[in-house]
């Protein structure tokens, strides 16, 4: 189980992929990484309280957000602690040997088969394109199966899995492609041990509508959003799946108008915002603060 | 090319996708369908026009937003003249004589194979999942392949393709599964000939941030929200992919709060609403009026 005193960390893994990176990048080598299969299960890991802390993809500067995870926010259990912003440089790994000309199945993850689309229009029309649960396991497929698939990954897959060789280097749409990670832990406003963290600056809420008269309306989000007085710097939609077919709930990232606030000031101040949206007949909660 | 009065209508393809149907249920059989390959063609043969009008998915009750349709309405060229909401009930289709436990693929387009997860996580956990265009043109891939692969699609198709098979109906998420579309047009404001409409209570706003002083800003959409005056019943995020990554679009569907505006009225109220979100420095375009 390793040194007790360790802070443990869920990500989404194999071995690899950019989820892992982006957690290295945040708590650092002395902390002990968990391979997950699927962002569902960081979720979970955190949820049933067996890690402490996960890291999961949140948004992805060419392709958007990451559906996974806003869907899992929709229920009470981890919670956002930090955010990560890494550089992101897809490549297309075949077996060592492999032709792009012989190339039929191209293996990823939702998200890189979405940010490279261009190139796969391009060099790989007639190509089947397969989900799998990261950009990681893609390689690993590679290795498994014949010699006509390509994966989409991160470079050091090359190293990371035998028998893989580099085809091509940069293959996202545009050439400055960044995602954001958040780090995720199972209570509110703490940071994880010995990170160097700034002041508490941003919080994300959850927005589930508004009561109107006897009804709740996901439709007036107006007076909800009118009495924030915070600067909202994401607005994101996914459907509530709890009441009538298109009904939403929202999350609303906000971050603090000073830039100077300390810690204690920016969690009364969303609280105070937050009481302010329900007191506007508004259900808000508050589940993200770093 | 048939009588010239016939209303022509492009759509996704091939013959067989609920896009088809919803058409179908909005311009009625007089009207002259032509089938795309790709959403991306359908808004292509408007913005070109080839072709007057479309029909494309705009969002599902359990796995929300069509991202495809989102970010094609970024750009200038197709505008939205009304809506269509049909029920949806997937259904998996193989081969005739397929047994279940024979499958190893599962073909359809990403919103179905994201709509259908929990049956194929329970009964096809090691199936890989590919994508297709459509769902109908996963079905006609299912007949040209080998007999170890499954459809998600609609029930239609088990008429339309020779040689398939039902063998699960309703296998979605969530027994209630509405998909919503948008028609489509090359003019603003302006109904499809002979569709029978109520007046006009909806719009669709685009908005690219605000100048907040020397800066096109994006985080600060508060302002521009609170000078609409009028109910936001969606509101969609998109990277703008213009300026600097994290840079958003977003997409405000408004609706009347007046149940018995008249066509002219409303028309005026969006364009003073816009007015007066340019006045208060927001990036705002009509991209849709029903």
């Amino acid at each position: 189980m390793g040194d007790p005193a360790t802070t443990k960390v869920s990500v989404l893994g194999p071995l690899g992929t950019y989820t892992h990176e982006a957690a290295f990048k945040y708590f650092g080598a002395a902390a002990e990484y968990h391979e997950e299969r699927t962002v569902t299960d960081v979720f979970h890991a955190i949820s049933h309280k067996s890690i402490p802390f996960g890291v999961v993809p949140q948004e992805n500067s060419i392709y958007g957000s990451v559906i996974e995870t806003y869907d899992l926010l929709r229920a009470d259990g981890a919670l956002v602690c930090g955010e990560i912003i890494l550089e992101v440089q897809h490549c297309l790994l075949v077996r060592r040997g492999t032709r792009l000309d012989q190339i039929e199945r191209v293996i990823s993850h939702e998200q890189a088969l979405g940010q490279c689309s261009d190139f796969i229009q391009k060099h790989l029309p007639k190509a089947s394109l397969v989900k799998t649960t990261s950009t990681a396991s893609a390689a690993q497929a590679v290795v498994e199966n014949p010699p006509n698939c390509a994966a989409i990954c991160s470079k050091i897959c090359a190293t990371l899995f035998d028998g893989l060789e580099l085809l091509y280097e940069g293959i996202q749409n545009e050439s400055t492609n960044f995602t954001r990670f958040y780090a995720l832990a199972g209570e509110l406003g703490v940071p994880p041990p010995a990170i160097s963290y700034n002041p508490l600056n941003r919080a994300l809420l959850r927005i589930r509508g508004q009561h109107t008269g006897q009804k709740l309306s996901s439709t007036c989000l107006v007076p909800v959003l009118s009495v924030l007085h915070l600067d909202i710097s994401r607005i994101d939609r996914r459907p509530s799946l709890e009441s009538e077919p298109f009904h939403n709930v929202y999350f609303l990232e906000i971050q603090s108008t000073e830039a100077k606030e300390g810690d204690k000031n920016w969690a009364e101040t969303v609280n105070e915002a937050v009481g302010r949206v329900r007191d506007a007949g508004g259900l808000a909660d508050i589940i993200g603060l770093w």
